[in-house]
């Protein structure tokens, strides 16, 4: 059994990762005090995540995983992107879906980067997951923008599909399972 | 005579700056090597700008200034507030014109926060104008989302003004006007 602090405030996120690594014996603590995430402005995830990493383990924080995610339209130029969160709060699933009436090219895919320090190195896993955008948000499950993203392959849309669906092949379950990969050497 | 860096690579900012300053005898000079502004993600530009201000500092730097500005859309809760230009950059003037297609509630308000430094001291101004977004795109001068931006009391938008009268209420202005009159009784 490995323990591992995951430095966020998104239960959604936790449930996710609670499932894909619990079959990997990895058990998710929550953070200590004062450890929080710094996110900076850039349009790299990458670039956020080791940012906020490298600001964590200069605080003498290791032993944690962050993670941040984004929607990447492609008609949009790759908005939301790293801001998905802000944009979700502001405009919402409904300001996406209007900034997309009418427009045929509905390609879209949404990134996960995760970094995660263990054994003092910081090491980032990739997972992306292609698909579109949906004419209409449909779904109750998962959060975020899930109701308009239908991933290559399916007809549903994220929000739609249960956990252990969209853990099969979603942006963050083949990033978190990267990490997982990669512990096993580990214990 | 007063010299202070402006650490930006917007050059309409600098324009724009040397247009006020240059009345209070205050001369803006290029960044040195290595003066890079870090902007982390929040929904407060003063907290942005805070951060960016301190970590200069950090790193031994001052007598300069910095600033960051956003248009806040009431109807689209605050959008695309801090994050404008990402968002300019991605969906553009025509996206928020989309976003705001049939909206009749057209309020909106640009904000600019100045962080100072000067004899190790950091301090904040901020200027606001209020408006609200127009119908279509007009005028071809400033930069941003001036374009859909008419000023309260105006008929035209921010991009048909010239830079004396944008000067003469923008928040920007606003803002670096009150940096200058602090900075008065040191010169």
């Amino acid at each position: 059994m490995l323990r591992l602090i995951f430095v966020t405030n998104n239960r959604h996120k936790i449930i996710e990762a609670e499932n894909i690594l619990k079959k990997y014996n990895i058990k998710i603590e929550k953070p200590l005090v004062g450890m929080k995430k710094l996110e900076i402005q850039s349009s790299s995830l990458e670039e956020i995540i080791k940012y906020a990493a490298d600001y964590l383990f200069k605080m003498n924080f290791c032993n944690f995983f962050i993670e941040d995610a984004g929607l990447f339209i492609d008609h949009l130029n790759g908005f939301p992107g790293p801001y998905s969160s802000y944009v979700y709060k502001t405009i919402g699933v409904d300001g996406i879906l209007k900034l997309m009436d009418g427009i045929s090219n509905r390609s879209a895919y949404f990134l996960s980067v995760v970094g995660l320090c263990f054994k003092d190195v910081i090491k980032i896993f990739v997972g992306e997951v292609k698909g579109k955008i949906s004419l209409e948000a449909r779904g109750e499950k998962g959060f975020g923008f899930d109701p308009i993203f239908i991933p290559e392959g399916y007809e549903e849309t994220f929000a739609q599909m249960d956990l252990e669906k969209k853990n099969s092949m979603s942006h963050r379950a083949k990033a978190l399972r990267k990490m997982a990969e990669y512990l096993k050497k580990f214990y």
